[in-house]
């Protein structure tokens, strides 16, 4: 039963309803896991992690992957509702001024070519609006470690943060991470998350979703925001 | 083939040269994730997360689980070794003085009875020396988010922290993506962490080696510690 | 003119009407600093710092002081309004395991004598309520620096910080610049605030005064709080 | 009559014996504050403080002050002996790309004219090597506060960190409580340190000389190089 349900993952298939109910029959669910429901508060932002040149553009070495284009254009998509709707926007790429200054990555390629300024850290225009993102750089996987964003997000009352960008078994779990640790509601949003490989991506949802956040799709993110609107929140 | 592999991974099978082998033949090895290795420092600490009754115990509802027994009772042999030879422990648990204290967790189990001096908050007796270990309670997921963790490593010199506890998929890698975070060269002890189903366990180890630390197995940080003091280090 | 300013400070009265116009009268002035009122936002939180006995009481070496009694009445009586109008109250002290486990004081007494449920840890039962308040222990100056505070605030909501407790020149104004710096609009309560020496005391109301906080009295915050609830905020 | 007043102080500073004398003999003395020293570790680095055009050049509006051109020629006359003898230096400004990313700070000027990549943000020359020192953003008044640092610091397994910037009672001060609070042995350089006004950097050498750092000139950081140099450490 497990064994076909992991097949299942390995071709790579969108997490359908009944792949998640059987996720769900196991012995995480058992001890309770993946109970609650967070639910959006009133006031939302939206976190892009990590769409820079450097993972998104498939001519770099760690760039690319089958479900960037997907995850780059309904990012886009939600941004565009989100700006509209004055929701607050921020926008992280990683980057270094040398690889002294980089943490102990196992990758080679991230300490050293992922410089400050260089053409890896350059965010994909698509899904940058400079003029209305607050726009930052960080060190680490997660966007809140070590980075003013907690910050931005207390100075403007944000009490929910949904995320998107690349890698989800990487920056975008360890945001998803620190963002409930900070207190916020968190929404990982499945479809605007790329990963190099389905399967990654896959167990990210499965088990961020027991723990720490909502995994919800880019058009429920959209709803929200139009519905606060009607709502005057 | 891949099927096979996973079936491997639900026996619960330790990662066996096969099987990593496997992992690393595959879309993130064709990068470079994982190609290199972070090794060891000049100055080791343990890091113990989580050993508290409310996980270890099958009696209470989020307690025990088919690998525990095991990383306990490594762990155990592992810090006998350590404080005998000075080296620092660091030892958590997560616990709430209320529920409204708590994050968003979609864990009814932990904000609701995991709190301040409970049962479920109390360490396990065999991995725990109060005399020796730096002993702290924590609010998220992470050893080192919004505690002194980070403060206590670098005031004692360390450089290296090796990993052990629960639950491999959520605060021990949690953990281990801080600790590298923060600068220090993170080892994930494998046979000391447990989790309550063995495949989130390897997707873990998996997530992390390629990323954020080394794999590595009790005897395999027993015997740096003996060498290091070979060594005079 | 200048002097006779700060004969007055030695006296060790409060910060008059006069005394601040003269204040901004010089340098910092001229330059813009304090041009600014930050003012409440729509969310209140109390947080108060380190009001444990190793600092109150006069019987333990760093205990006491001539503002002590003075700063603790006013604040059980701020602390009774924020509690029955249902506001967030943080209460924190400084402790640890160990000697080994606290940084680089170069104060004796705090990393020898301040030892977790110690007497010197122990908060002053006219400031707590251990039914409401949210109570945490804290390692470094700031009861922000690696503590759950911030998280904490975020979950509920809070958009201002009012800051009461001792010393003033010490934790007090560490805690004030956290505040400020993790994005909340922040306010130094003066006569709920205690310092060993007053002159300290009125120099970081100055400096914080200048540049990251409101200094603000009691019966403001007081009033504050009831506006609140008039204007069903 | 201001100039008179600051005579006066100038007669206390810099902090001689006789003035060092006066200030310990007070009821702080009595309760042991500043009675231990730090003494420096084994592995010493260099931060710099916001040495930027907005705070250094006379020509802005925060710019200058008595003290600024004495702390500079001494902060590169140590940095010119660190670098030639490999000690790490971070060198740090605030800049924001918006006012909306700015905390709630009173000084109009800082929100509003310093901008990420604006002459205000633009590091002093004489000060920086930026092919030698890590070079960062920071957003709040400490220099660690959400920055990198400490984690650059725990990288290169330093221990002491010596202080020098603008300004002491703001800046300064904040990051020397923090460097204090992540565990560092912490060196508060005074005469490469400059602030608007003398008094307030007085009081700031009092109250970090109590609790948090031990206040060093620069001869004797330069000192402390190049006799670890000697020693091999």
């Amino acid at each position: 039963m497990v064994i076909l349900t992991l097949a299942v993952y390995r071709m790579g298939s969108p997490l359908n309803d009944a792949t998640e109910a059987h996720i769900m029959t196991d012995i995480y669910e058992a001890k309770g896991y993946g109970e609650l429901t967070i639910g959006f508060g009133t006031k939302l932002a939206i976190l892009v992690v990590d769409f820079q040149r450097g993972f998104v553009d498939p001519s770099f070495q760690l760039g690319g992957g089958p479900m960037m284009e997907g995850a780059i254009s309904r990012t886009a998509e939600l941004l565009s509702v989100a700006r509209q709707h004055r929701v607050p926007v921020a926008n992280c790429y990683v980057a270094y001024p040398s690889a002294a200054a980089a943490p102990h990555w196992k990758i080679k390629g991230v300490a050293q070519e992922f410089r400050r300024d260089s053409q890896e850290a350059a965010l994909d225009p698509r899904i940058v609006d400079f003029d209305y993102d607050y726009v930052f750089e960080k060190s680490g996987a997660s966007a809140f470690f070590q980075t003013p964003l907690a910050a931005y997000f207390v100075k403007h009352g944000v009490d929910t943060v949904a995320i998107t960008g690349c890698v989800t078994s990487g920056c975008i779990r360890a945001s998803a991470v620190d963002s409930f640790q900070y207190g916020f509601r968190t929404m990982l949003v499945e479809d605007c998350s790329s990963d190099n490989d389905p399967q990654p991506h896959l167990d990210t949802l499965r088990d961020v979703g027991r723990r720490y956040a909502d995994i919800v799709k880019a058009q429920e993110v959209i709803a929200q925001i139009k519905s606060q609107v009607r709502a005057g929140v």
